[in-house]
Parts: structure tokens; sequence; C-alpha cells
């Protein structure tokens, strides 16, 4: 444990935002109250790093550290914190739980008023400031940085709800689809029906009775709503969509008695629920080994972003050495 | 009771069906194996007469018997019936409840696979003929006849479900909002707030926990959608929308947390549910009297279009004198 290091501006490998991903050394300034230090020892890429990398119909905001599937230690405490002590493993998370706001106190959601996600802040919220610079020209920052499991899990598990014996329809199997499959086995669905890009409708089918939808694209949206039985069905929409885009439908969908649902990491409150989440890995009642198809140094962070933007495995892994 | 009359040809008064009402003697035919032919005493009209009648985007069904919020009793029963004998007091729903199909058995749905609303059907379902005849020409039916205070009542008690002291938005306060409207009452809602017309949007309020919209209007339903709050929010559409009409709204107010949902009769199963609504009334649980507004008798059928269409009060009883 780097416990010497306490107090202390670190120096961090890190990569600088634009087209070409490049690594820099970076300084960390310590945590202040309430804050905690970690050391990232892995970390994984989603389509969301690609997305505000890209900035394409997003605030840019430049020179930025991207990355927020994570796991590492704690390197180090502001004051004040007294649930985490250096050495302790952890999972970041991009949003947060207060557990005081309106939404902390609702039994349904977890989108925290306080510490709700917010990409373009790109600093901490006690003071406005970022930990990071180089020179002393500030880094940007993030999200919190860990979500493709829990999003996608907890998209069927505590929002879909399918009964046992139910058929679900997942709209894109990537590692969130896959994860939102795990769910559905998990309970108990009798038929599981994957689609990806192609998005095909089932409604001369009588429709699914859950759908769950993992794209991001307004039209896999649209269809996985269409796609569900009415009466009954239920869709849950997880992907993040375009700054523009509409989802459209004929009323008459929601008139036969269809619910369209949305989630914002699978309902699940961080501090509250996550651990309930390991636990499920660790008893191996939830399949997790599969997910991870390519693992590769930090210095070869552009492969990673390569495979991604290829489709090419689902998440790969990235070794902090 | 007219018991005499059971097994023949019975004369009514009705209207053909165009641009000015009239009323005009229809033969009626004696009923089939498990139909039952009632006298109406009374019936009322709702928006849904008037847009069949004014066939704007429907089908257009000419000439047809119009009215489908009534009471009356049974005049006689055909083979085969064994939950009805004539002198019955009975409320025509619309809607069925085969008992059998996959709708009837889910939980969920009162869709009735088998008796669900047909309005371009226009004839009996066992034969495909219509009961009613001028001379010989058949004369359409039009709905199965009552719908108004079940579909809002059960779009706010069996759908939207506000919690006690939730805040509940009704959108159109025509019958079935202020039905809507009671069911929040009797729900325990702390705040009802009733739009219309000039339709606010509560955003900045942070949002309702439940919304009804009762107007077919699709501008309604997409303020109804985006009123509810973030994280818990639902929002109930009820009113029946044109055909070319399109649901829009940007995915984002779906991916946080808002649940869209639809009704058909306030999910009420006919024959199973409406016992205990009726029973609502009778314990004076339900407030029905104030609903009433306008009497008048079967004559002057084209003054009670003249109050619907004025917006004139809110349901006008129909004499069957």
């Amino acid at each position: 444990m780097p416990m010497s290091t306490a107090g202390q501006v670190i120096r961090c490998k890190a990569w600088e935002a634009g087209k070409p991903l490049v690594i820099e050394e970076v300084e960390v300034a310590p945590p202040q109250a309430n804050e905690v230090r970690l050391k990232i020892l892995f970390t994984s890429l989603c389509h969301t790093d690609v997305y505000f990398w890209e900035a394409k119909g997003q605030t840019p905001m430049f020179p930025r550290i991207f990355g927020h599937e994570a796991g590492g230690i704690v390197e180090s405490v502001g004051e004040g914190v007294t649930d985490l002590k250096p050495g302790d493993h952890v999972l970041p998370v991009f949003t947060g739980e207060c557990k005081e706001c309106r939404h902390c106190r609702s039994e349904e959601s977890n989108m925290c008023d306080l510490l709700r996600i917010n990409t373009d802040r790109g600093v901490m919220l006690s003071d406005g400031k970022s930990r990071f610079s180089i020179n002393g020209k500030p880094i940007y920052h993030f999200v919190g940085l860990c979500c493709g499991i829990s999003t996608g899990l907890g998209a069927t598990l505590n929002v879909a709800k399918p009964k046992k014996g139910s058929s679900v329809a997942i709209f894109g199997l990537g590692a969130v689809g896959l994860a939102a499959a795990e769910g559905a086995r998990i309970a108990g669905a009798s038929r599981i029906i994957g689609v990806d890009l192609n998005s095909k409708r089932f409604t001369e089918d009588g429709g699914v009775d859950r759908s769950v939808e993992c794209t991001g694209s307004v039209n896999a949206m649209i269809s996985a709503f269409e796609c569900v039985h009415d009466g009954w069905g239920v869709a849950v929409l997880v992907g993040v969509p375009n700054r523009d885009d509409a989802f459209k439908t004929h009323p008459m969908n929601v008139l036969n008695e269809k619910t369209l649902k949305g989630t914002f990491f699978g309902n699940y409150k961080p501090r509250s629920d996550l651990p309930s989440v390991v636990e499920k890995y660790m008893k191996k009642e939830l399949e997790l080994e599969k997910f991870i198809t390519h693992e590769v140094p930090f210095s070869e962070i552009n492969k990673a972003f390569e495979y991604m933007l290829n489709g090419d495995g689902l998440r790969c892994v990235i070794r902090m050495d």
C-alpha cells in the first residue's frame, strides 16, 4: 500500500483527450474533505467513454481523463471520511447516494439530487476545481468512474421485473445487453431473445412480455417498446440517446396497456444496493468472467479503443501497470 | 317488464347517423345464442360518440346507432345465457371478458382477445350480422354500449396507483378526468392539479408524482408525461388519439426513470371488477351525482350533442321515454 504518499501530490500516468490518445503524467492533488484518492488497478472501456471522447453532440471538455469502469484501492482519504480507509478495495461509481435528498429517501429512485451524474461538470463538487493537473494546468475529470453490469442487470431485475416463465427481448448484445440477459436468466425467463443491429419487430408474434433496450439507438428504443405484448408488456430503455433524438410512437401503442420505463444505472442505489450485486458474483449466481474478452496494459490503451470501435469482443480490461 | 315481447322482433326509437341526427323506429331481432336483448332506460353521451359520428379519420360506418354509456334492463335472453335473466338491471360495457384467453387469464390485462372493442365491426360476433334493421335494411351497431367513470377511476386506482400523500395532475377535466380526480381523492392524494386546454408544464416544479391524461390530445399526452417527477413519476394515458398522431418525446425523459403507461377502460375486467365500482358508489365512497349536469328526453338528443360540442356541463343523461 502506498501509504507514504498520503497528503502529497502524486504523479500518475494518464492520457490527454482529443483524437489520438496519449499517456502523460498528471499531478493528483490530495483528497479534500469528504473526498477519497484511489489507486486504480484495472479499468475497462464502454461506449460512453467513446461517446464523450468523440464529443459529437456533447459539450466538449478537454483535456480530460476518461474511463469509468474501474476497480482499485483507497490510497488516502480526506477529512471527515469514515466509511473508507486506505487499502480498502473499491469500485468507483458514476452516480452518488447522499442518503438525504428526495430521491435517496424514495424507495423507487436512485437519482440522487446532490451527486447525480453531470458529464459537463469536469470538476469536484465541493470547490468547483479539478484535482488533476499538468504543470499547474487543470485536467478535467470525467464521470465518477463503473457501470455496465449493474445497469443491464438492474434494468431487468429492478425495472422490467420479468415473471418466472416470461419471454424477454434484449436489444443490443454488448456488455450491458448481456448483463440484462443475465438478469432475465436469474429471474427465470423461459425465452430470452437477443436483437442486435437489425432490430426485428415481434408484434406479429403477440409480443414479448418484457424488453430491455441497451443500444442508445432511438430506432431500437422504439422497436423495443413496440414489440412488447399489449395488456402487460413492459419495455425498459437503458441506452444513452443522441441529443437530438426523438422517441416517437403512435399513442395507441401506449393505450393498449404497454408500459415504457427508463432506468439510470439499473435503478441501483450505489451505496445501498451494490454490495448485493458483488455478493451475487461472489456466490457465482452472476456470470461475469465471460464478459472479459481482452486484456491490455495501459500503454496499449489505443488498442482497447480499437476493439470497442470495431465491436470486437465485449470488455477489454486495461491493466494499470 | 315487457316479458311478452321475448322471441319477437321489437320496434324501438333510435336515430340514423350522418350529420343531422334523426329518430326512427328500428326493428331489433331476438337475441341469438349467448346474446341478450336490453331495454335501455337512460344513456349519456361521451366524446367517443361525437368522434365516430363525425367520422374524421375513422372508418365511416353508417347508418349506425350510437351511444355507449347506458343503463337498462334485460328484455329477453338467447339460448345458453345463464348469468342474466329478464328484468335484471344491467350496465352494458364496450369490452368483454371471455375468461379464457391469455388476457383474461393475465392478472394485469383486461384486453380480452375474443371480445375486445372493434369499432369497425358494427355487427354481432357470432354471425357477422346486425340485429338492427329498418324495413330489412341493416343498421350497424356501435360499440357494446358504458365507460367514462370506470375508465377515469381505474386509470388512477389501477394504473397510476398514487401513494397516500402523492401529487396527481389530471389533464382534461371532463367526466373521465374528474373520475380520475375522484380516484386520486380516494387514494389519498395530498394535491390534485387539474389542467384543461392550456396544458401547463410542471417540470420546473420537480414534477408531480402521477399524471393522468384524459383528453385525447397528443400534446396533452406529451405534457402529461413530461410533467411527472424523474425517479418515480408515472403518467397514464387514457384519451383516444387521432389516427395520425405521434407521441414524441426525448428519450432522456424516459431514461430519467419516468414511466409511461396507458389504459383501456381503466384496466377493469368488466365482469370480474365492475361490481366493486358499483359497490363503491352504493356505499357513497364514490361521488357520481355531480357528474350529471343535464337531462333531456330522447326526442331532444340533438340538444345533448350540442351540450357536449360546446363543452357545456359534464354528462347529459338521455331519458329513453
